[in-house]
């Protein structure tokens, strides 16, 4: 596969094959208690148990198993500096490569220490988008290395459309799929294993109310980009479509909802206390709009795709700020 | 099986068919980062997984299942308000009979609710010991419903032998099991099916330093009370041995190890970051042994049973009291 083309069938099925022997086969976990509140029966997809705590790590695998070898000896680079850093960093040591990770000198002490224990090299820049930009400019001019963006690429989404395809494998007859949406790489992907491997299931994704720019692209039919100023709980969904995740999920996603913060906390609470799963607020977002009635799930058979659990101890959120 | 001789293996073997209809088989997770830290292999056996939250719900559907319906009819009773509460609460609803909860007025609000979601009928009383005696006695009286002991109790001790009966059957040549104790039901249990199915594991027992009257009976010999004010942050495991169990502990367990309360808390912190998991304090306890190199695990297999994870979202423990 290119980057230059929409992925195949075809692709979905040599992406699964290329990268199951480093990614984890998550488990899909089940609750008694909220099938009981929703009125629908809800199949847990649990990429928080993935390598490095999130299904990035998938995308990333794709992207650096699939490039030759002679392509990508040099190494790869990203100026992300959250669940998609670390995953590349570990990906990148599978594949015997340096990882550069360009990260504003402002990150979380979390973030960098995560990074370096799965192998990245950290290097630090000023805390704006052009700092960032130019020095991974100047990291790629040097060393050689190759950017592997962290969503808007066809690689990466052939990635991380095997978590639903394997969502699929094990629950053949869902009626929807739920995905949280920031970039658009696990909701791209999403929507397009379902189109190859389960055309009757509907995807819809969700985002926050506070930064509603997917749901704004997909109805105005152009990409309109995130607000600026974020406050959302979900801070792993403040990112904008790239052209790519927007093509895909236009032609193939069935829905955008919002949800508001008060429900991504209580969907968080409940995945806690009642599911006793660690997931970022990012990835309680579906749940917060099937407790918030956003969607109707009565009757339904529901996949939905807990992203990630990257969250410290620390910092799990008790109260909206 | 009768309640009055120590469970044989066929006895065990027996109880896991019995239960095995309404207990969930618990997975076993791994983490390559805590081999590391560890540097020995860790099976984790996710009793935070199992019905009601926890490994009680085994022994109390043994107890509930394994008893006649015509000495049962009429309805159990507990007077404790933790984790056993709801685990009988729910075996009884199985069973179709009543179960009777007598609980301190003061009891949270959580382990109310958890009780009457469960289907128990919650009875208050003044917050002392003599007054749950006292009004369960009455209640035994009104109602004819049987006492299920939390832990002295022979059936109760099979049942939660069956976590390691499992733990055993994936990961058949494991050197050591770790297992918290408090009144000793699920450490016996855990002795008894190693015994039985796997002679060579040395079960290990941990508590916390600040309530070491389990380790204080072992190696003298005699049941030592535990102390009446506490304040370990693992307050699941404050009660003292029985009789029943503290005879199973003495011939079959290897030793009893304490944890400081710091370890606890740096375990529990691990198996949220790390390894996603909501555990209890009570059940970090192991990980916590290990981390303080109370056990030294290195170039071993060692099964962890990871007790339940019944604790609220908002109660977190983020530092010592």
């Amino acid at each position: 596969m290119d980057n230059l083309n929409i992925p195949t069938l075809e692709d979905l099925l040599e992406t699964k094959n290329r990268i199951s022997a480093y990614t984890t086969r998550t488990p899909v976990h089940t609750s008694r208690k909220l099938n009981e509140v929703s009125k629908g029966e809800l199949f847990f997809k649990c990429e928080n148990f993935q390598r490095t705590g999130a299904f990035k790590f998938r995308g990333a695998c794709n992207a650096i198993f699939q490039l030759g070898i002679e392509e990508i000896a040099k190494g790869v680079v990203t100026h992300s500096s959250g669940n998609h850093a670390q995953a590349l960093a570990l990906a990148a040591q599978y594949r015997k490569i340096p990882a550069y990770i360009v990260m504003p000198k402002t990150s979380a002490k979390a973030k960098i220490d995560a990074a370096n224990s799965y192998g990245g090299i950290t290097i630090f820049c000023k805390p704006t988008l052009e700092a960032r930009e130019e020095l991974m400019k100047y990291v790629k001019t040097r060393t050689g290395a190759v950017e592997v963006h962290p969503y808007n690429d066809y690689r990466v989404i052939a990635g991380q459309a095997t978590a639903a395809m394997e969502l699929i494998e094990d629950h053949s007859d869902l009626d929807i799929i739920l995905v949280p949406v920031g970039g658009g790489g696990l909701a791209s992907g999403t929507a397009l294993a379902a189109h190859y491997f389960s055309p009757n299931t509907k995807v819809i994704l969700v985002e926050p109310a506070m930064s509603n720019d997917a749901k704004q692209s997909f109805y105005k039919g152009n990409i309109v980009k995130a607000p600026a100023v974020h406050k959302t709980i979900a801070d792993g969904l403040l990112t904008s479509l790239g052209d790519k995740t927007f093509d895909i999920i236009r032609k193939h996603a069935y829905s955008v909802v919002t949800v508001s913060e008060a429900n991504i906390l209580a969907a968080m609470k409940l995945l806690f206390e009642r599911m006793k799963l660690v997931v970022e607020p990012s990835a309680a977002v579906s749940l917060g709009a099937i407790l918030g009635k956003k969607i109707n799930v009565q009757g339904k058979k529901v996949g939905v795709i807990l992203s990630g659990g990257n969250i410290s101890y620390d910092k799990l959120p008790l109260k909206l700020r």
